[in-house]
């Protein structure tokens, strides 16, 4: 069976977001000033074939080994089954 | 009042992904085969103040205008009333 995970990777809250600060400096320069914090992460879309059972544990081992910097990031995902085409 | 305006900017289906090829190919090297495709967007997310009408609105031209690259980018958001601290 086909499956699309998303993987959600952010930074920790107690970690400084540069790049987010920066987008948030360049949006209240732009006029959206009711704009008061941005954080910036990242959307990893995976589209993989197996059994149901094993997706979850099988994803939490790749986001801890490649995908995620556990020191500095957190991660969550969703899994949604995909139609074989 | 305050809300966290979750958008997310992924590349249009049409234009090639090194990052995500990248990512795959390593995901693969480590023994997760089952990884047939992966693609790398960003969450951005925003917090900011304002009246529930307007936000729609004004995260649509922010993403039109600062947030997401037309050409090459799509984008959608969620938002999420956040309790007042």
């Amino acid at each position: 069976m086909k499956y699309e995970v998303q993987v959600f990777v952010t930074l920790k809250e107690a970690v400084l977001d540069p790049q987010g600060s920066a987008v948030n400096h360049s949006l209240n320069q732009h006029g959206y000033t009711e704009v008061e914090d941005v954080r910036i992460g990242k959307v990893i879309t995976l589209t993989l074939d197996g059994e149901r059972e094993a997706v979850d544990a099988r994803v939490t081992e790749m986001c801890e080994k490649l995908l995620a910097n556990p020191v500095i990031e957190d991660y969550r995902f969703e899994v949604r089954e995909v139609a074989a085409q």
